[in-house]
């Protein structure tokens, strides 16, 4: 399968790796994750060059990774820098080595070319980082492709139907919906006007009068995806930019392919308001992990009927046409990637 | 995998589907089956036609099948009748619809081009209806190819190997073994002249004197199989055609393939005698299912064998005459078919 | 998958196999074993050829095996002996029969034409039969390819990597190492001369002064394998061949691939000194165990990698030679087979 590789991707929390090796797949590639002492996150190619044992069998020392059946060791760069039993290092002995970047609470991997690793790319999720939002967290893994929960994430017609015992009937679906191409990224916004306010933004959200309100969504590749909601006082500007007097959430979700039938599932789901609430965040966290639980139910069988039927054909409706718009550009880009390379 | 396509196979007893949809896999195709609210029967292609998600994971509302992720909806011919959030219906929206027919206890699916469907070719399995017979019914979903269910059904010499324990060393193996071909059935007679009766007929059955048995088979196209057994006072015309005075048993098996190495297998036992016997009916019913057991032993063993040494070449005995007739006309049908289409 | 086939692989232990059908499968081929009456054992291909059930669920009778579906019995040549129903033999009625020998606990079978069996090539495993030896024996299933097994055992440097816990840190990495080619064999020999004994060989084996220790391996075709390890007091010969003042251990490993991804590894660890010790004994044993568990491990975890990233490249070390040259021997008499065929 083609993906994206010139692009970071999320591949654990920082809290799931320390110094002992961690094993994950991501595009098809078993990778090993490792703490040098110095805290950096490492991440080689899962596989010794030498004979196929993972080398997250094996055990770091000094920042080294050294293989669990015959001592090869390798660097964080991927060079080999021992063979035990002789004092020259055979040629092509080492293995792949990915750059890495910690940023936002993800340990990001550049799946591409590491020449074309630019830290600068790595997309923005400051608000895990920022004491003035609090929420919750957390990771999943789907029998589904990503391109699949793409569709999910960027069409928001399917809630009526999927998460009805969730989200209820959801006055969303009468909101203007607009999407458009801005760069590689959709952008899809939603607005509700001059409208009484629904009871979390009433009650925490402390809006007594109509509100505004916005379900703003980003996809930015490969899969990045930044679900903004909110509102604000009717008359205070919110529409035009102006969020001052308004109160935001924001639900993150971050896709890494392992491969084509399985991703690696990253979310967070933060708030800028009633932010000392902890019983708040706890109910939050609690019906965002139920949402997701219908999702997941629902893509994992689409997709087991998708492995069973290739090739039968499918017909859209005009509510796809922002999902269909991701999957153009996504393709887009895998093709401007392949004719680069 | 060839099947038989233009004719009835049974997908289901009654009582196995109401009115939320139900599953089932006949012939390499997922069918999704429910009662309207008439009680009518409707089975349409289990994979919605937008998103690829099983339309039997959505709910029935008015007798339509709304998908549970979009929520477009299908009513009994397979027509798309809506698509929640546009007021028309894309072109090509829509699945396949099987037409039902509902006998004698089973849902028959007709499996092949909808306009060939003729209610009257319905295999005849009226005992199963009629209160003057009474006995017991079953199913089983079986890891085996169809047709060597037929090759166990049409040939009784496995009998005394595979089903020891149960029919013990039975004197059917000396009977008068006569199979012919009439039309697309095979026919199968096995006559016992002027014989003591065992003891299931002189017990119950009433039988004093010696008698003349039969154990004749009929197999009709797909895979509809009645096993007519019985015995008549020696005398009385039995072999003439004459069973007024004679006692009958019906044991009936329908095999519906699911895919190429697994089947679902339907059956009856009923019998025209001692029919307010509840004891014998127990009986019979344990004894049959305990026989039914030592067979899945067998043909699920032989399938795994099948599957890993396809292509080995295998002989043939006298007695597998019947079976490989069977094997001939169903070849014969299937290559009839395919030049008709 | 290629592999030697004319050559003796033991299928089973003695005490595995009695006169009811046993299954195992060698080489990709599914093979039942019984021992007849006369307390010979036999070894048929395990798949009726009538009708493809495997013959070991069938049962044996007067020294013959009667298939479990119709009854079709096959001699211990495989040559078919009664079909019921029938007086005469179907032409091509019989299943393969297999040359067995038994010797030193096992049952060897013979994979290649049957015309070319010779007992005398059956490899020398005499320790296991001779009082003079004491120790334990076991059997292992591995998910692994036998040549990497090969090559796990070829090569003495993963020890310190994969066996610390158990073996500790050897000085064996120390010795001096010469492996050769002798006709079709791997020789491989390693000498520490004029050294203190270690504490098992100081203990249980009586050796108060410096010791000349030998760890030699000899490799035959197909996966023969006798580590011969053992010391003598230095200055009594045992370099120049004279062990009579030594004592010796056999670690013996043979290999019969079931396919290409598993094993049936039967292996035996024997010693003639200190033969009493029971609790020796059963340390030797656990210490084996807890050091096979260690190779398991790797082993198969080598295996998974291997099958998901086929073809891609390794890199060799300079202890490689040893495995390396095995692989030559055992593609060099590969292709010799297949020149002869």
């Amino acid at each position: 399968m083609a993906y994206l590789r010139d692009c970071w991707y999320p591949a654990a929390w920082f809290d799931e790796v320390d110094e002992a090796p961690f094993a994950r797949t991501l595009l098809d590639e078993p990778i090993v994750i490792f703490r040098a002492p110095d805290g950096a996150a490492v991440a080689l190619a899962d596989r010794c060059c030498h004979r196929s044992l993972p080398l997250s069998m094996g055990r770091v020392e000094g920042g080294e990774l050294q293989c669990g059946y015959h001592g090869l060791t390798f660097d964080r760069t991927g060079a080999c820098t021992a063979v035990p039993g002789q004092s020259n290092i055979p040629p092509g002995a080492g293995v792949r080595a990915y750059p890495v970047i910690e940023r936002w609470g993800w340990i990001w991997l550049w799946m591409g070319e590491p020449s074309g690793a630019d830290p600068a790319e790595v997309p923005d999720f400051h608000w895990l980082d920022d004491p003035a939002w609090v929420g919750g967290t957390g990771r999943l893994h789907l029998a589904a492709n990503y391109q699949n929960i793409i569709d999910n994430l960027t069409d928001h017609t399917h809630l009526q139907f999927v998460h009805q015992r969730t989200l209820g009937s959801s006055d969303v679906s009468d909101a203007t919906v607009e999407s458009k191409r801005i760069g590689d990224d959709l952008q899809i916004e939603r607005w509700l006007i001059n409208q009484p306010p629904p009871p979390l933004y009433a009650g925490s959200g402390g809006m007594s009068g109509n509100v505004d309100r916005w379900m703003n969504c980003r996809l930015s590749p490969a899969a990045n995806f930044v679900l903004d909601i909110g509102c604000a006082p009717t008359g205070t500007g919110a529409p035009q930019g102006d969020r001052n007097r308004g109160i935001e959430l924001k639900s993150l979700h971050v896709l890494s392919p392992e491969n084509v039938g399985s991703t690696h599932y990253f979310w967070g789901f933060v708030r800028n308001f009633a932010t000392k609430d902890t019983a708040l965040t706890a109910q939050i966290d609690a019906e965002a992990k139920a949402t997701f639980e219908e999702d997941v139910v629902v893509l994992e069988a689409q997709q087991r009927v998708i492995d069973e039927s290739s090739g039968a054909s499918t017909i859209d409706r005009q509510a796809d046409a922002p999902p269909l718009l991701a999957r153009r550009i996504m393709r887009d880009l895998i093709d401007r990637e392949r004719r680069a390379s």
